[in-house]
């Protein structure tokens, strides 16, 4: 075991004193970095990026170099586990990804199974590469996450073909045959569930549920369809021997109603969008989870001193700093493809210098 | 005065007893219906059809005429106020709405002003025309509801220039001049509340102001923002000698956490998207407001039987009858065009019916 660095991301995921608010950013090896594009152009195609674990490793990578940030995330794509399951995943110029094979009928539903996780090797691939390549100097600079989209995030895509706007084909399936959307969200639960255990493995030393379209779903029905399968994600991690090493971070984007419900999946933490009050969730939650967000992303289009007043409202709503609560600062969604990168800086350096005094004097 | 032949909505939303639990669709003149779109093949266009207070009329009333629905919404768009103020509103094949002239610099806020309502005739022509229409018989078959968008969902029409994705223009303004946004939220405010009260002058029984993008804002930014302006207007129309017998509707999309808020602003009833547990906003706020919503509108795809089960599940989630809460039924935003125009059957027969048994027995 090679030591970390900097493991103020882990302590924080487990509610134990840091000395400030560690960062790292939603999507931070993106294209908003030249020098992520310049590895995509190398690459030839998106795909090509996330399919070569060299690439991943050099993307990956980027936004250490430039920004203090507290953890690594594992580069790759959010569909890589249905593109497995064969559904022929395909990004088109100008367009999101699309699925060649969606699942709309019966028999597509029947004929879906877990894939073979060898198929998902190059992911698994990736993060050894990447741990390998984050160790300098004989210490590792800072920990690694394994990501995975939800069962209910992945089917969205699985069943709609690829994007929506109103959700209206899985939707469909959801209220007129809500037997063939369980069954797929069985499938997806376990592979999920076999997928981020594979990269814990491999290496990943927090693993994180993007839910990303939960919140899209009634209530009820989230509850339903997309926590219930969640939450036998987290427990069958939660079940490894080294569960406790490792923290379990869900976020659904729209979920802000639904905190206590996510906090009891028996994740480390939640992840929260930029319309959940901090302090509120803090009341509600967070003597059970550790709290990871929140900041709008558009608040990165702002001159600095814009960026550093967000920062320092958003670091107060959370309130005192204390024992036994955690936070984790980040965007409440992906960064965007138009930041400035300086404006990154301006952000990196506002969360470690106010963090910091405000954790000075706490018991540390 | 013409009597009411039915006023069951009017009497939920003073959460006065009714016998049944009413219910009307957001969109509910609209392209989903057949006989919406010749009318409008005859307009020519949206806007033709929009500002032609005659073809406004007839596409009101189509859906009283296929469905035992409980209110008329004035038909109309959302963007008649910014198109009077001079922007320059045009609809493109294919496309959703754009201003020619969107606000971005500094010159263009201080250019703006407070719209001569006379240039907003058309709309008044409509309510009153509307007015007319609905008596038969010489009783009017239910009231007519009139409705603007809220000051900040114009102000992001009005900076973008159009629909968006991620906000990101009219955030930036939000965030890097603050000023600037709070001078186009002042006008809209004074704007909006004109036109609401020349909606009621006209004839407007209820108004309805549709914070469509309140939803889209980090919390703290949608209190400064979106709800005080809201509040202001609602602070206007309440005003009134006539502030009683019309009541006052606010819908956020996206605004289940901040319903104590919106309370707080004086309306008379919020609207919910499918995302709120009813049960827990009428623990929240129902003994000062009342609620309308909230059923997913891709609900309506599925069929008649699903379509009663989930009406039942919401009719429930709402708790027992009592006096002093009152229910409006409705979809938790705009009907899909593309819904079968007879699951809105199955929709209204299966809430009256049911609710009917639920108010039985009750104080009435």
């Amino acid at each position: 075991m090679t030591a970390l660095a900097n493991d103020t991301f882990l302590r924080a995921l487990r509610r134990q004193p840091t000395e400030y608010t560690p960062l790292w950013l939603m999507r931070q090896a993106g294209r908003y970095l030249p020098e992520y594009n310049a590895t995509r152009a190398r690459a030839g195609s998106f795909l090509g990026l996330a399919q070569n674990p060299h690439f991943a490793t050099e993307v990956t990578l980027q936004p250490l170099d430039r920004y203090a940030l507290d953890a690594a995330i594992l580069f790759s794509d959010i569909l890589t586990v249905p593109d497995a399951m064969g559904l022929g995943l395909r990004f088109e110029a100008g367009e999101g990804p699309k699925f060649e094979r969606p699942l709309r009928t019966e028999a597509d539903v029947a004929a879906l199974a877990v894939p073979d996780m060898d198929k998902l090797r190059y992911v698994f691939d990736a993060v050894r590469e990447i741990r390998r390549a984050l160790v300098r100097d004989g210490v590792q600079r800072v920990p690694l996450i394994g990501f995975s989209g939800s069962p209910w995030t992945l089917a969205c895509y699985m069943v709609e073909g690829g994007g929506s706007d109103d959700y209206r084909t899985v939707k469909t399936m959801l209220y007129a045959r809500p037997d063939l959307m369980h069954r797929i969200l069985a499938v997806n639960a376990e592979a999920v569930a076999q997928y981020l255990g594979a990269q814990i493995d491999a290496g990943a030393q927090a693993v994180m549920v993007f839910d990303s379209w939960g919140g899209v779903l009634a209530d009820g029905a989230f509850q339903e369809f997309s926590l219930a399968y969640s939450q036998r994600v987290v427990q069958t991690l939660k079940a490894r021997a080294d569960a406790r090493a490792v923290p379990v971070i869900l976020f659904t984007k729209g979920g802000g109603q639904w905190l206590e419900a996510m906090a009891d999946t028996g994740a480390d933490a939640l992840g929260l969008d930029w319309t959940t009050n901090l302090g509120q969730a803090r009341a509600r939650v967070g003597s059970r989870v550790a709290l990871q967000g929140n900041l709008d992303p558009n608040v990165l289009f702002a001159p600095p001193e814009a960026i550093a007043r967000e920062v320092q409202r958003l670091l107060h709503s959370f309130g005192p700093v204390e024992n036994g609560v955690g936070h984790v600062f980040n965007l409440g969604h992906g960064i965007s493809q138009f930041t400035p990168p300086e404006h990154v800086s301006a952000l990196v350096e506002a969360v470690h210098s106010h963090s910091r005094a405000l954790h000075r004097g706490t018991a540390a």
